[in-house]
């Protein structure tokens, strides 16, 4: 069986990821997601990602805070302004409501230690923010974005078993996070054909744009394998 | 009759006014201001405000976005993200419309040429989130806010006749621009009160913020005067 | 005769002066500027001048700070961080000096009120950087560096008579204000080259690069007008 | 025999150590700092840690470079471009003559993968300096300059035999770097006196500038662990 690899009608992150194909399949077909699959994860390894990933959420809500600061066109702005917004008010909120059920409250969340694995990536992706202009940060923000909406799919299409990880499958390979995908990757193709221009494989900036989706896909890696771990102590 | 000074529930908004009440009263009793109340402000002055207005707000949502960035609380955090939403979903579209009855489309607003009281305001406030803290950027981003506030109420309150800018002062002087400014005044307190503490007056920081709060008040009178004399060219 | 106009070697540089040469011309032959050369400037407007452009080089220097904080090369990081330095420690130790000469000390230059003209173009400089990569930084930056060169050289060229701001002639014309010059054209060229490539007028971002550099060329005649104006008062 | 354990005259560092002593030993202390003082430190570890320390000392500039941006003093920014200066111009030399004679160049060095313990420190510090104010950066900074010298000074007191890694001692106890870490605990104290005031370890900021020193402290032992582990692949 054939899973899905979705571009999500960008030419650029389908480059982008066929670039450091090794790092992407380490990220997509992570341990951890196959266990979130197939049932086998532990619950404490989900529970000790799900902190992390609030801890996280919330310093990737500002790295798109900063593809506001940083937006050259109104379309760039009201994307990152409307992904701050639902990173802030929805998909934390899903957090929130998971964590609630096993007494966890957003205080602890908020207060969370924060672990090597998010810290570095966080700040890795905010400094591409910072030391880059807006198409720099924004490569540097899609692996998750649209990783994840790749993972969806891929878990629900190869589905065999009922898994407790039905929920986070689903908000994954939902319409809504779908769309978002879609979106993000058309705002990505967008930001290239402003900056660069069609024959973007030629540019100057290419190879930097690639080690900078390479190394926040191995970051992404990372984060699984610190979810892993760490319900494993 | 005693015209409304609102303080928002906040006791360092309330000094920061007090402390620079000569800008303060230059800037929410501009002629431009009384032009508006009264109905003789020129309609090619006050459209010439609302462009330059689309341009600031474009650069005013960037400052918001910036608290995201800086925020060190989950309110801090929530409240700008709303507020960077709120100013490019709600606002900005308030402009457009009005602009649209007046034949200037959206993609004319976003390219407008940027005025000199316009372009010094934003930047400057900018500026005052990236050398300083949250604390250093909020007090640069209220004037705007209350000061807007007690602008509606003040002419919502002393209004003798109609006037063609009832539109702008009943945004204004609404219960969700009102409550806004009610959320942004308790922000701002709380944000001393994590920083500075209870004897904020006596701090070493307070010389500087206020520097700041005057300044952007003094800003603030300037767009005025260019919307002003703007519409008498 | 003709006056100088150096290329600094930069073809970068050249198209930027070309296209916007009305503006260009409007800043290096500023009445101050011909002033200055024929001896008719008023001291008071030199004066008002030369302490804004202490608080100027203030945030100037901060702007290039920034660069250090935004380069991708040693070659970016290593000219940046030497420019801070020459900047903070030689150009404004000179106006310290001149300025001590006239009973101004530097705990005043540093605490001067800022006016508009100064205050407007740093910030937008500053702006430029916090919202583009390195390159949207350098060519906000460059319209001082190489203008002031141009300038340098031309007053020099045209001089027929004796003036009492030989001494601000004679560093900008002199050997190592005109040696930098020409490392910050060939860094302009670099930085063009490693982000753009040889066909740099046809990428999409040329013409924000353009808009850029002609507002702080704009931004630039302001600051001699203020200057102008000030001593007049 | 009690090793020295320096203040350098900061009231405020001398805090800060005190409320993270475990980290603190942890970082002074480490193996890979023993290993270099009595010489049993293997050279394949001590060559991969002064790589990525090269790659360190790059972004770390560029926090020094954030110094420059955000500092509200003529002392903070003229001691902060002092630091970038001297990183990029002195210490980032060093490394390259060391690494030079073991045949490894600069643009190697200035291209090395950057290893995670890295990565993750520096881009921490430079969040520091973008989320907060000079002082919340300036915090996250000196665990480094500090420490160095501490260390430097230990091993240099505690030496009983001789040992490959002299050069790198007599380096941080030597007069230039020990003056240095008294310049960066005035500016520190300073930093706090005019923020915060005499009562710092009262203010509402202590606890958070307490945490950003204690991670920056972590992140510090994470390298000398990353530089013993990598020498012994």
């Amino acid at each position: 069986m054939t899973l899905p690899a979705p571009d999500y009608s960008s030419k650029v992150f389908a480059a982008l990821r066929r670039n450091c194909a090794t790092e992407w399949n380490a990220y997509i077909d992570h341990a951890f997601v196959r266990g979130m699959g197939d049932g086998s994860l532990p619950k404490a390894s989900f529970l000790h990602y799900l902190i992390q990933d609030y801890v996280y959420l919330r310093h990737y809500s500002r790295a798109w805070a900063m593809g506001v600061v940083k937006a050259n066109t109104l379309e760039e702005m009201r994307l990152s302004a409307a992904t701050v917004n639902g990173l802030i008010n929805i998909e934390m909120p899903l957090h929130i409501k998971i964590c609630a059920r096993e007494n966890i409250d957003e205080t602890q969340l908020f207060n969370a230690e924060e672990e090597l694995a998010s810290l570095s990536y966080t700040r890795y992706v905010l400094d591409a923010g910072l030391s880059g202009d807006f198409l720099d940060l924004l490569v540097a923000v899609v692996p998750c974005a649209l990783g994840y909406g790749e993972i969806g799919k891929r878990l629900a299409a190869s589905q065999t078993s009922s898994t407790p990880y039905q929920e986070w499958i689903d908000t994954y390979n939902g319409e809504p996070f779908q769309a978002l995908c879609a979106d993000v990757g058309k705002l990505l193709d967008d930001a290239v054909a402003n900056r660069i221009g069609a024959d973007f494989e030629n540019s100057p900036r290419w190879q930097q744009l690639n080690r900078t989706f390479a190394m926040a896909t191995k970051l992404e890696a990372g984060f699984w394998q610190m979810g892993l771990e760490g319900g494993q102590a």
